[in-house]
């Protein structure tokens, strides 16, 4: 048997509970966006790591340096997001091979500052060696977050609605115009560049985090059809999502009516979209949503409600249930 | 120009101050073994983080997983010790590749798991995924330490001691006796041992690190020929190396006499001993070394003392200055 067969997010079940009797009271381990460690009685640290691998994570030949250098630390601070926390620090490694020209490296560390600055997330750390072939990068960042205005996966409530907080699918769309032949016209560039540039969700995820009426959050990585499961097993909750109120941009419907893309599969298990996933109390969404829009100048979007049930997503067309193949995806697995 | 002109640290150099005006007062970035991240009035966080890959760091049919899972832990407590600090929290990144059998991952976890265990330092969170052909690990380290037992490289003062708390040189021979085609008898085994699992001078460097005699610290990865520089260059100091006072453990010296290998450049510039290198008031050394001897059942060894002058080691023999060729190394310069 090897990784293969359990799969990625078996081989991590499998040893996480064994640190267990090790973690004091106050702290959490593996199992959210981000592991909280309780730094006193009101405030808790939280720190997230993301490994980003050469030809699997990202193709070299299709990212620039400083797109790289932006993403390996927008996707980190995505999870500090999920975690309604304020990002503090980052440490990056690098395994670089040998024959990297500077002027990457000087690229990918530009594109590293200019997200480092827009949150005031210095570089305090990391590693630098080199690497037999592939370009290895792997970041953590610390972030701080009220202990009262915890959000963790396990939160969900019976009744909830479940949001999202921007447009799914178009970093999917990116991903697809630039792994098969297509001529790059305006629209795709713009995908391939939603793809390659999120925008990690921080002020959005401090300001949902300050509400009590916002309980599970989490960041859309994979995709909500695999996300929102994780939520769903943390709650002991089942949800009912509705295809048609999976946000898509009206780029990604134009694209998609174009190249004949599934709109649905790519809003639901495209992956990488960064936006932030949540539930919210239902009598409490509309004036969330105001002062959401006033703020940041775009809406929620509800997509569905948790119910008592497995934890598994029933999908709803035009009110009608039906089954949805081909979503979600596992590292391994996929 | 790529990396192998420029060497590592003149990357990490490159870009390390870009960073500082984001550093709030307090907290200290890239510089000393661990960044330093102000928690609040009396207690600082320390962090640090390595990257492992395999063919560069280690070769897998040359180490066993459950070793290279300890060793994985011990390089970067051997960090926190470095700063005197009690060790807290682990976060591991594994890059697998497919046709890892599960198996290698269970000892590799064994190991990891032994050593958290030893040192109260459970597994927080981390990333698994899969690499393209080599195994990738990161691990980082939390630890905490009062801010007024900081000890940091930048802190050597004229007149003090230079000691370490520990034989030397071991860990060289070991990894000689690895890559070189030598038949493998108990003395070899015995430093092949040193070198997969080095023991973090965690409880030495808590003790070391309470004492306000003891002004710089760091510990010895490349070996001292190469990490005192770093004390020196931070503290703006020279520093006189007696090599004859460099200790080799007698299974060391009873092995290089037999190879004929070059004691003193393994003593000095083996690298990967994980002992603390650390400097001391003159007059106060004594006291510390009787106490060290009688809480740790070994002693501490001077070798040498901080002048005035240019950040270069003068290296002696006998009381008289010597040259010494082929010291230290860079992991990019070779």
């Amino acid at each position: 048997m090897n990784l293969t067969d359990i799969g990625e997010f078996g081989f991590i079940e499998s040893f996480a509970t064994k640190f267990d009797h090790l973690i004091k009271e106050g702290d959490r381990g593996i199992g959210d966006d981000c592991a909280v460690l309780s730094i006193n009685n009101t405030t808790n640290h939280v720190i997230t790591t993301d490994l980003l691998i050469e030809d699997i994570h990202f193709l070299k030949d299709k990212i620039s340096a400083k797109e790289l250098g932006y993403k390996s630390l927008a996707v980190n601070l995505s999870d500090i997001a999920a975690m309604g926390a304020q990002p503090l620090y980052s440490f990056l490694s690098l395994g670089i091979p040998k024959d990297t020209p500077v002027e990457f490296l000087d690229g990918f560390m530009e594109g590293f500052y200019q997200l480092s600055e827009k949150y005031h997330t210095p570089l305090m750390g990391g590693d630098t060696t080199k690497s037999a072939d592939k370009l290895v990068i792997n970041v953590a960042v610390v972030g701080s977050v009220e202990k009262s205005k915890m959000h963790l996966r396990s939160m969900a409530q019976t009744g909830d609605l479940v949001c999202v907080s921007g447009f799914l699918g178009d970093s999917g769309g990116g991903l697809k115009a630039l792994l098969e032949p297509y001529e790059v016209d305006a629209n795709l560039h713009k995908l391939i560049n939603r793809h390659h540039q999120p925008e990690p969700q921080i002020l959005e995820g401090l300001f949902l985090g300050k509400s009590e009426h916002v309980h599970a959050m989490m960041d859309v990585s994979d995709g909500i059809s695999s996300d929102l499961k994780h939520i769903l097993k943390a709650s002991k909750k089942s949800a009912r999502i509705d295809k048609e109120k999976l946000p898509a941009s009206p780029l990604l419907a134009e694209v998609s009516e174009k190249q004949q893309w599934n709109l649905t599969e790519l809003c639901a298990s495209g992956g990488e979209d960064y936006e932030l996933l949540f539930t919210v109390k239902p009598e409490e969404f509309e004036s969330l949503n105001q002062e959401f829009v006033a703020k940041f100048g775009k809406p929620l979007y509800v997509i569905g409600k948790i119910e008592e049930g497995p934890a598994e997503i029933q999908w709803y067309k035009d009110g009608q249930s039906i089954m949805l193949d081909k979503l979600g995806f596992n590292h391994f697995g996929g």
